[in-house]
């Protein structure tokens, strides 16, 4: 079983403060060290018991680590890179953004062939951000996926890949680029459709009317539309080339179901329908 | 309030089995009595105490009835209609069926100006179908659209509003058309959205990695790709023609969205998606 001295947690949101209350729990860490920009945050997380003690000064908590996750917007993480080369680059570090090459990339070019930079993702986290969805269990049966770079330490990748084990995930491999691609089209694709969805409602000459006429249907397929936009907007620019990708393949699928709409028959339709369904209900299987 | 002698509900699934439920628990109804294709259904029913009666053939069943609700796919509703003008056209009838102008046209054709016919819609379902999927309390607080055509008559319009408010909904007033725009918006052209995001996920290479790729965003989504693939099928052929024009406009949206990722500031970025947050909260209050 993995196990660290001193565990710091950059972000105290939904899944820095959720890795916080597990890894307590778990006793996975002897001590929980927080940062976070907002002091109210890090007051709050201490009454609360999830982290042990806190830094305003980042470089000066960092020094007596053994572990340091990024639990940071993706385009913040690069700060802390530079900051950990400049301090204490033996630190085993990992991150969970949503967008793994740009992240890679940056580690290698700040942290060097011989960083101690292992990537991974979890997936899992929610619509809601801050400390106060912090959320028991967070991690328990979700996928981990780690993006080794070319230069990730075999070492490493165990110990971070044991961590997420040790918190109930399961981990997978993939390289940085696979995961951007494959995160592209499960995460920030409908992401983008759900807000071109909720664009729509603005056309409406009475925005009342059209609110009564919604279902659980329309709420519960938006939900993730409720997210964080400076969070979602660093993950599209992250990803802009795959998602503008996406966006294009997604704009044909609709043709052709248009297409279905207006020129086949009913049988064909319902055919198509059903085995969609099938797929999506495989993916319930999976997960 | 109020109160009918014997209430027939033809289909027994998620909204007609519900309806039977609400109807018994709240004595709106002295008698229930249930019709569907399927023996089975009927007579689990029957076991349940949903229902007090029910007969295999509808039009004899029809003689005692002084309500009945058309709770069966669109495309079925119309051999009712010619069934219920042959036999007892003085009978009270109500529909729930998501497209309303093709119902209302096809009311007047076949049941004439003199129809006894209220179409209603009521926001509450769920992708689940079948008499398995009835829930307790499915209409509390759900908005019930009420679409009179031309010739509908005032005191019919009463006795169903009546009805739905009974069951704890609240109602509204659309014309048929504007409620197929508008629910064209909110339901349908979502449901597309989803399918045609489940069908990219064919392109994958390794099935089984991308399913492991997914979160609670992709899943929550997507939950509406498992609804019924025959009732959708025929809730689209109904609405074909809206539903088209929404594509267009879905079009138009996620050109737009990719324009704003390749040409313009994350600052512009992130006001659209604050905006749009806004807008979908909104749509929470409401409802």
């Amino acid at each position: 079983m993995v196990k660290f001295k001193n565990t710091g947690i950059v972000g105290l949101g939904i899944i820095g403060g959720s890795l916080a209350v597990e890894i307590k729990k778990r006793k996975i860490s002897e001590r929980v060290t927080g940062f976070s920009r907002r002091t109210e945050t890090l007051a709050r997380a201490m009454k609360d018991g999830i982290i042990d003690e806190y830094f305003p000064d980042f470089e000066e908590g960092l020094r007596n680590l053994d572990f340091l996750i990024l639990a940071t917007p993706i385009d913040v993480i690069k700060e802390y890179f530079v900051k950990i080369s400049r301090q204490k680059s033996s630190v085993l570090v990992t991150d969970v953004a949503s967008v793994k090459e740009k992240i890679v990339k940056e580690s290698e070019e700040i942290l060097g062939k011989n960083s101690n930079f292992v990537p991974s993702h979890p997936m899992a986290g929610s619509e809601k951000s801050g400390i106060e969805s912090i959320k028991e269990n967070l991690f328990e049966g979700r996928n981990v996926i780690i993006t080794p770079g070319d230069n990730t330490k075999e070492k490493n990748i165990l110990k971070v890949k044991n961590f997420w084990e040790a918190l109930g995930a399961k981990t997978l491999f993939l390289s940085p680029c696979e995961h951007d691609r494959l995160i592209g089209l499960t995460s920030h694709l409908p992401h983008v459709a759900v807000y071109c969805l909720i664009s729509l409602l603005r056309k409406a000459e009475s925005r009342d009317i059209l609110f009564k006429c919604m279902g659980t249907g329309f709420l519960d397929t938006t939900r993730i539309g409720k997210s964080n936009p400076e969070l979602w907007a660093s993950i599209f620019a992250a990803n802009r080339i795959n998602i503008c990708c996406l966006i294009d393949d997604f704009e044909k699928a609709l043709r052709e179901m248009k297409n279905i709409l207006e020129n086949d028959s009913c049988e064909k339709l319902i055919m198509e329908l059903k085995n969609l369904k099938t797929l999506r209900e495989k993916a319930d299987e999976k997960n």
